[in-house]
């Protein structure tokens, strides 16, 4: 089966958890929106009055005759095909439960740009900009990643221990983002968590994520997506 | 079974959509941080050295050995054995992604009050919360809530059709919330979503609900959950 990937097509923005699964499956798929008339297509499938299950936004997957959306959820569903997640219900739950509090983070992230809101522009909003990201330097940044830290000091190298799941795929994107919008913050917090970026750079080894990084398939970081680099925002 | 329900013991918050789900199936659980030092163990079973799966934060339930944490994870869990959700994977999933989109929306009605970030008063964001409310009101508002009335519009009177599923007792939840965190705001905009409003009606009379809506279970509204009024950020 070729799955259909739906997403911005200028971005890696949600998109990039479920490609960089894809990816690591080595699964077939394509990235509809980066072809031709791609975005016209995802934008109707969600305002199609005919569809029982319309997502609310992209990422969605489509999967034979299943199309489904959410980010976590398009995860739930691969991890259990491609040998990403336990199968047994304790570990499948343990992970997606991961994954979604890797979810809570990216919100976190996004917000540092768009505290008044996601449809004003940052320029707009660049004081507000500033006094959060103070707070997610502080207080936040450091919760997340000692809790994650915490989880591979339990034993390691991976998440949930010795294989890799689609958490652990989510988890490095995370360290390639922040590094990407944070280059100061994160040269002074890396020293704290020597465990999650020796996960990340045993990730980003692995065959199928190194061909991928290495591809044109991998959009680069920009200042549309989730992580932006803004100098002000840095240390 | 009993279930052990873990979280914050005075306000609805997160916890709520566990608890909704709880009591319509009738489930026996325990709201542990609400008896004598129920929220010491809960502080304790985060910070657990020992435990190779602690929770990021509550709410999270205990169901025999499995700690299950995320609110949409645990209704993955309790939905499949409650007849809250439909067993097949493809009407699984779809409930899951219906959670999980009202999971967004939830983090937005929170952001509203907390613009600059979680740990700073509101007292301390009144302007960026003012700011962020109009366009909460104009823009996000509308397109959450038309998303799920057109849902409703394809069949109803429930989210999925013609039974009642987890996502349901969580919508019931928004509009009470809303209602009660922007009542002239909800006074004016509900002639636009007669059939959330008629499900909402719907919930709140299914027996299990009722006696749960009218019990000391029920926590009230206050300005610490997610929910709060404060008459600066309502129409």
């Amino acid at each position: 089966m070729r799955y259909e990937l739906y997403y911005w097509p200028s971005i890696q923005g949600r998109g990039e958890y479920v490609r960089l699964a894809l990816e690591e499956a080595g699964a077939d798929y394509i990235d509809v929106a980066r072809r031709g008339s791609g975005t016209a297509r995802m934008m109707a499938m969600m305002s199609d009055k005919r569809s029982d299950t319309p997502p609310f936004a992209p990422p969605f997957l489509k999967a034979g005759k299943l199309v489904i959306g959410q980010t976590a959820n398009i995860l739930l569903y691969l991890g259990g095909r491609h040998r990403l997640a336990p199968k047994a219900e304790a570990g499948r739950l343990w992970v997606h439960q991961l994954q979604l509090t890797i979810a809570d983070f990216v919100v976190e992230i996004h917000d540092i740009h768009h505290p008044l809101g996601p449809t004003l522009y940052f320029e707009d909003q660049r004081p507000a900009a500033k006094r959060r990201t103070r707070e997610f330097r502080d207080e936040r940044l450091p919760k997340f990643l000692d809790y994650f830290e915490g989880l591979i000091d339990r034993g390691g190298p991976y998440l949930t221990g010795r294989r890799l799941t689609y958490a652990d795929l989510s988890l490095f994107q995370i360290v390639e983002g922040l590094r990407y919008a944070f280059p100061r913050t994160m040269k002074r917090f890396e020293r704290n968590v020597p465990g999650m970026i020796a996960l990340h750079g045993r990730v980003a080894e692995r065959p199928n994520i190194a061909a991928y990084l290495a591809s044109d398939r991998r959009i680069a970081f920009n200042e549309d997506g989730i992580f932006r680099h803004y100098k002000a925002l840095d240390l």
